[in-house]
């Protein structure tokens, strides 16, 4: 069977990808291949635990596709033949294409630790199975510990922190948690968040075996400690899978991604790459990063999708600005290309301003909450290299203020004299604005 | 006496100069000299009346002047001699300047309806007593009608609203509220969220007379009616305050407001103006325009407060940006730039793009709320033109990732491959972000 356009993965990149191809040429014949039939939403996958009603709610359902008049099947592609143009399929099925798109995300990282084979010991997949027997563990162990603090295990964390009847305990290899992404400063009202929260944290240590019969039942660490825990969940980051790709014999990166052109064409330029599977390259650096982000691979697929037989949406050579946003309890975490760390490693010569406000006005409104905000320019050029910000709710759309201000090399200039919309119940006050204050701090 | 830098005017406007002023000069002496003791803070005027514990809590204190070793004194300048640089006072103070800042502000404007002059009529000065009194009536009065359907009556209504024995209306001219910020279906929304609130809304209708004897009792509108009216609110816009600088000699325009060059010169170069009594251009179209923001007069005041003797703060020549937001219940309406109506209006040649998802993701995330966003494109060069957003807090910051979208002239193209933060409490997916998803929907 003959399809004009076949997607291979069905994560938010494929979907994306798909629908955009779909929209962009009408005409046009598409087919997804997904290999998982109980999806989910990648960024949802903590809340599944006990924010939302039940884990269903996360479902990726079919209906975008169905809705856009998309082929689909589950299925898994064992076979690209790039010379002509056909892929095969698990289930011996053969389907020639026009255009290929691999959108065939991340395998989490699975470290060589001793015994971490055992049962009760989960890493995050993308399916529906395996996260309810997640839920259905984390109901019924005392302790819990999250091996990894970023991210995903600051999360999980918070989330499993509301279980009354358990303990939960972070394991951290660096000092800190989300050191990838933040300054110290705001790292630490992360951890502060979590403490009052309840959660141990265990910073600065390693888990060197996972002890127990069959099941997990305690870890022992490089301190020479022995936790208890019957749930452990590895949040460690995760690997392109770029086997498939591999195997065709498209070029992969030194990363494992598969290495892409700036519309994403692989070596071979009727197959593209999105996504996590994808090799990405940094906005400031053009160095190869490590960047697993479902709202970096739906950037990604819109590129690809309307670019697949011709060049219409332009893309500017820009890389990948790793720009998270996270919340822990009440606190809400953004960052936005590159900490001040991070920018001092690279050899930047930067100048730092800081800003601290409320997120409403006056101070009095009611569910007012601290704005801190930081922002890191370039002291030569004063181009603005990255941002982070720590607030209520609010600062979940001010990061991507950030953002955008990034992906447009704002001038320092150009902030203190930026033009915003305040209100009393919405926003700091025009006064104290800070992404204007902390632009004037970094001058002086 | 002599001071380096005097700025007349204590509201946002005149604070922002002078703290400027101070740090990027400071050696220099300055003072600022207030015709009003209680200020208060401009936006926050509506919510001194039910959501803010008492209305001293929206006062605008005088700390940031002490904090910054700033002279102030409560008096009114009576005449400027620019040639002998030398201001007097109604106190008869004589005061000689280096540099001058006019931050005079702007007027009500009070119509030429006959009983205007009754009592229980209040326009809105930005002052604690005279908003003090209004508190006072308002919680006495059982029919409250508000006249003017703009951000002003619109939030005056939201909050009196929460007063159970009072009868709320607002009249407007229009047949929409908020007509000059909003295309209809943006309106409609505020509208309906009014009416739940139990406000009457009267549009399309002008007040013909205010009836009663002393005090207000009525009023009687164009469509014959006669509707009860203990309390009066005026909320019909303002006018620049520029008679102190008429008097002086300088430059006015034709809508009142003060003229200023790039860097918010008068006519006189060493004397600034800045905020409502300065006169703005509108972004895109270089016409006059009558918008008076808290937001805008400091943008305006930093500028100034830089460039005082020399010119270090550049402002590119950008005009003002109309850009608001505004809550109505739990509904937040955000507006930036040109609406489509106003577009037309201008002669551009626009496509429209239009978006609607849900503010977390997935749906079923507690506190979920409806996101819309409007996207106004020029046709031919696919820079952005304006944009509204309805939604939940978070439309508040949202409004401005588009208001700096218009600043930095941004193009359709960017926007469809955006890079953003995402995250399941704090904003829509990755798959349905409305700034992208509009984009994409101009293109077809």
């Amino acid at each position: 069977m003959k399809y004009d356009i076949i997607i291979i993965g069905g994560g938010p990149a494929g979907v994306i990808a798909a629908i955009t191809a779909k929209k962009s040429y009408p005409e046009k014949k598409v087919l997804v291949i997904k290999s998982v039939g109980g999806g989910v939403i990648p960024c949802g996958i903590p809340y599944m635990l006990t924010t939302l009603l039940k884990p269903e709610d996360n479902a990726l359902g079919n209906a975008p596709l169905e809705k856009n008049k998309i082929d689909f099947k589950v299925d898994e592609v064992i076979e690209i033949n790039k010379e002509r143009k056909e892929i095969k399929t698990k289930n011996n099925e053969l389907f020639k294409y026009e255009k290929l798109v691999l959108a065939t995300g991340s395998n989490p990282i699975m470290p060589p630790i001793e015994g971490i084979e055992k049962k009760g010991i989960y890493n995050i997949q993308k399916e529906m199975n395996h996260l309810k027997n997640l839920k259905k563990d984390s109901g019924e162990a005392k302790n819990i510990v999250i091996v990894g603090g970023g991210f995903i295990g600051v999360e999980f964390a918070d989330e499993l922190s509301k279980l009354k009847d358990a303990k939960i305990s972070i394991v951290e290899l660096m000092p800190e948690v989300l050191a990838n992404s933040f300054d110290p400063e705001f790292s630490e009202l992360a951890k502060q968040k979590l403490v009052d929260e309840g959660v141990e944290l265990i910073t600065g240590e390693k888990v060197l075996k996972f002890n127990g019969n069959e099941r997990v039942e305690s870890i022992s660490l490089s301190n020479n400690k022995q936790i208890p825990a019957e749930l452990v969940i590895l949040g460690i980051g995760a690997s392109p899978n770029s086997d498939l790709a591999k195997r065709t014999g498209l070029e992969i990166g030194k990363g494992r991604g598969i290495v892409v052109d700036e519309y994403l064409r692989t070596s071979d330029s009727d197959i593209f790459a999105i996504g996590d599977c994808a090799e990405k390259k940094d906005f400031f650096t053009r160095k190869r990063i490590n960047i697993m982000l479902a709202s970096t691979a739906t950037a990604e697929a819109r590129i690809a999708g309307a670019n697949l037989f011709k060049i219409n949406v332009l893309r500017e050579n820009k890389g990948t600005i790793a720009t998270y946003s996270t919340q822990v309890g009440d606190l809400v975490l953004g960052s936005a290309g590159m900490t001040e760390n991070t920018a001092i490693k690279e050899g930047f010569e930067i100048i730092v301003g800081n800003a601290e406000c409320t997120d409403k006005h006056p101070g009095g409104m009611p569910g007012t909450n601290k704005l801190k905000v930081k922002l890191i320019f370039s002291k030569q050029s004063h181009i603005l290299l990255g941002g982070q910000v720590a607030g209520g709710n609010s600062a979940g759309e001010i990061i991507n203020i950030i953002g955008l201000s990034l992906q447009k090399r704002i001038l320092l200039t150009e902030l203190e004299t930026l033009q915003m919309a305040t209100h009393p119940k919405l926003t700091p006050a025009p006064t104290m604005y800070p992404l204007v204050t902390a632009a004037q701090d970094a001058l002086r």
